[in-house]
């Protein structure tokens, strides 16, 4: 089965990318379509980049949390991005990791759980797709938005939606797809 | 004077971004219409954003770190950011610095120096404009986009051409007329 890398793109204090992160681990373990891991960028805490060489260079890297990241990295087949925006953008800590490494998103389909006030993400999400093609990924045109007004209730639990639900299922199927099409074209190359 | 910081938006190393900086600090310290401050964020040295509240609230600020970027920004007018372009986007340690805060942010303007190998940086400048229009800044149209293809010799060195002196003096004289409306604005306000 493809590895399904589900990176959580939040890192401050506060956050809920992590409960998001973790109801849509579920959905996707239900799915069944894929070897399921949680890659939270919080408990992986890499500075910003720090490396001596480029990312396009390849390596070898200089530092430890490096190769931990460009493993865990390398060893996915598919990824979901659950992502908040901030400022209509990106957060700071995933176009981090993002530009840490290059080689090892090749060619890898991504999808996304975005989350906002009442944006649901959107923008980010819009935001990032250049920065996937730039990265030779492939961003999938389905996705779950998330507005958090309407799914965390006065005591700030999230109270997934079936919309939610059935917009991961529909996003899960094309991932799973656009993951078998893009490892066949790895083996191939 | 209206003060103006140059925020070098690269943290790297091997960066290019502090003598692009430090070129620009001489032109704009030449050009004689502001008070010329470099904020370079590799000195800074912020962390991810790690404050208990959220920007948008104001503070109070629980870390040192945060009342200092606070100080800094607040007491500027307008703002140039030297930024590098990294997979399509801007960089970052940028986004990190510019969503720590908020009301600091709020009706100055912003001008751009970016950079990159051909792209010149300028789709990373179109990325951050939005970013920047929900700080309720108010970017500038001019830039000086900076192809290092063009002006780093062989031994790395930065070699600036007339355009680049001719863009950034067109860029300061907007800023400068930019500057005084927005401080006019927020006396009023």
């Amino acid at each position: 089965m493809p590895r399904l890398n589900i990176v959580v793109a939040s890192t401050r204090p506060g956050r809920i990318g992590h409960v998001i992160g973790a109801w849509f681990a579920g959905v996707a373990a239900a799915h069944g379509g894929f070897e399921v891991h949680v890659v939270d960028l919080a408990e992986l805490n890499l500075p910003f980049h720090d490396e001596p060489g480029q990312p396009v260079d390849g390596g070898p890297y200089a530092h430890e949390h490096t190769r931990r990241w460009s493993e865990a990295t390398d060893a996915a087949d598919a990824f979901v991005f659950v992502m908040p925006e901030y400022n209509r953008g990106y957060s700071a800590p995933l176009k981090n990791a993002l530009d840490y490494l290059y080689r090892e998103w090749h060619h890898k389909p991504a999808g996304f759980v975005s989350y906002g006030m009442s944006s649901a993400g959107m923008r980010a999400v819009e935001q990032l797709k250049p920065v996937l093609g730039a990265l030779r990924m492939v961003p999938l045109a389905e996705s779950v938005n998330v507005a958090l007004r309407q799914v965390v209730d006065a005591d700030g639990t999230l109270v997934p939606n079936p919309a939610m639900g059935a917009a991961a299922q529909g996003m899960l199927d094309e991932l799973r797809l656009m993951a078998e099409l893009m490892t066949a074209a790895r083996v191939a190359a």
